[in-house]
């Protein structure tokens, strides 16, 4: 059976250059960094050079680059960080209510620590709003929280935007970016966003699983959160991940080299797929048009999405209902743009990648619709 | 140029086959857990094993493994965690003056928190002072940190019996062991060492860089550090790093199943080492007899460590003057040992792999001696 990949969103196959790379470190440079011989200084040479790569492609500069064991960690770093380096600062953090797991968990516990947490709804298709994330900063507020691109309908925040017109008015804000579904797939560069702290990934870009890294402005003042040995500026102990930043340097430089081009085809994919989805009755797009083309959320009221996954999956078709992070549980996405019930309960996310076909789509549709003529619609 | 790589202690070669193990999930199951497709639970299943071998490998039951990016997250975990889930009980944290500064850091932070922190020194030869250590905890301790084995001279910890010690009279008090460098080095149970946490790293028994492992007593609480999405028990958010806790898992395996044969040989590699030693005039061990067979350390008065070690690495032979989290600052355990500031300066850590050679520590003090004969003395 054809394998049908469609949730690179949730991660994706480490491509054979990256793996061979992380393996090459694993079992040749394979000294520990910090060690002063130069089996240690070779280590640290090829650290050096992975940190290089991900600058570029985050377009800041090498010593402005954390690496962290993923994205969620990147945003926890920044997020408790930067409160915790301001606790004479404001007590109120403002967010966008449809952050993943992995920034509203790390809220969510500030909150229980005495702070006040400011969610923002999208607006009713899914896509930002500005003025209300703006507006809502005050002179109590310590911290803003954006995300580049939404994990669940790929909804893109101005954040270079947004950043300008809130420091206007209140310069000491730390901004915080969730990039991990932005990198690879649409052009930006940290340093222009006007934000403090930005957080990717490496497995959202075809490099491992268990690799991440956090862009920190260079000025700007975060604490630690896990304490040892001096690491990456002190601010992350640990011995360094050679292997796998490497490989996430050099899928992260792969990425950006191809970006545009990857772009369009992916643009194109996009097309596709809703011309295609808007054929078939029944069915609603919940993506905003001015979402990534990488990420298409789509609902088939009635059909319940963790019924149609399965029938999905086992047709070798592999898609999600939201977040993986999530596992399943109704979209906070989706509620907070106000969907209705049948419509949240049945959403699907499709996900590419650079690699994606029309062909796949075909596969993926043709599997949906013997889906919808095949299970039983649940009750309303 | 023949490599002698005696640098074990700081970070091991990664085995060919645990790294096979991981570019293999990097690139075949790499479905991210957390997915509900059979992609998901392909590699869930997999990272199942690997948590079962890990147990086996500590002797505990698999629901009581948490995978986390390594030792020093392991450590800061367990005892950050720890004492945040008793907020409310006593202020006093015990700990060994010698321990590795992914223990000793977190507890300076937790010092600058209001808590105080006793430091126990070991005895003259370096190896622990039970004593002292049960000694020190009283009904205001809400935790007692100890390390099975030293990093720097290897001293090894008698955990079961301070442990039992300290239940009889403080039932209460949370035990965290730091095990890095115990792990596939000395037989230990978890479950019968009586602590309520201990510590693992994968990179330091030829598994890879950014991997590590907390085991959690059952019923022992202790809350996250990094919050997010709901994996290890809500304990660890973020996705699993499904290639590296696979390669972890079946290195821990490997080492247990060789252990008693290994130990035998490096036992053996330690008396010839000694021997040598012994007939080099001026050079004095720093490690007690007591201490792990894998790691010796040794002075050579006169010699300052960086000036030894950069001669003994054009020559191809990796050692280290410490931890290499330390980055050779003069040695906190030397210090603590309350050895003279030469001998603390001159210190060198020679740390076997099972792989290591008779034929390697020839070339080490062939090339020792020749360092000796070539480098000038520094004035004392």
């Amino acid at each position: 059976m054809r394998e049908v990949y469609l949730d690179n969103a949730a991660t994706t196959c480490c491509s054979p250059e990256a793996a061979q790379l992380a393996l090459e470190l694993m079992t040749q440079d394979y000294g520990n960094p910090s060690s002063l011989h130069s089996k240690g200084l070779a280590a640290q040479l090829r650290l050096d050079a992975a940190r290089r790569q991900l600058a570029d492609a985050l377009g800041c500069t090498s010593d402005e680059v954390l690496f962290t064991s993923g994205g969620t960690e990147s945003n926890n770093l920044a997020i408790l960080g930067a409160v915790e380096a301001r606790r004479r600062g404001g007590k109120t953090v403002v967010a966008m209510s449809t952050a993943h797991s992995s920034v509203r968990a790390p809220l969510a516990y500030l909150e229980k620590s005495g702070y006040t947490v400011r969610g923002i709804d999208p607006l009713d298709d899914g896509s930002t709003d500005p003025d209300a994330l703006a507006d809502a900063v005050d002179g109590d507020t310590v911290l803003l929280c954006l995300e580049l691109v939404g994990s669940e309908v790929g909804a893109v925040t101005p954040v270079a935007e947004l950043a300008r017109r809130v420091r206007r008015r209140f310069p000491g804000v730390f901004i915080h970016c969730d990039a991990v579904q932005g990198l690879g797939k649409l052009p930006f560069a940290a340093s222009r966003l006007g934000v403090d702290s930005l957080s990717v990934s490496a497995h959202k870009i075809q490099a491992p699983k268990g690799c991440g890294a956090l862009y920190l402005k260079k000025g700007s003042r975060i604490l630690p959160r896990l304490y040892g040995g001096a690491q990456e500026h002190g601010l992350r102990a640990g011995t360094e991940n050679v292997p796998l930043s490497c490989a996430f340097g050099l899928a992260a430089q792969r990425r950006t080299e191809r970006l545009e081009a990857d772009l369009a085809h992916v643009e194109a994919l996009r097309e596709y797929f809703v011309n295609i989805a808007r054929g078939i009755p029944g069915i609603c797009i919940n993506s905003p048009r001015s979402a990534t083309p990488y990420i298409q959320n789509l609902s088939v009221p009635g059909y319940r999405s963790e019924t149609m996954l399965h029938f999905l999956a086992q047709r070798g078709v592999y898609v999600s209902s939201g977040s993986a992070c999530s596992r399943g549980a109704a979209s906070h996405v989706l509620r907070a743009m106000r969907l209705a019930p049948e419509r949240v309960d049945s959403a699907i996310r499709v996900s590419f990648s650079p690699q994606s076909t029309a062909g796949e789509i075909d596969l993926f549709f043709e599997a949906l619709r013997e889906g919808i003529n095949t299970i039983a619609r649940s009750k309303p």
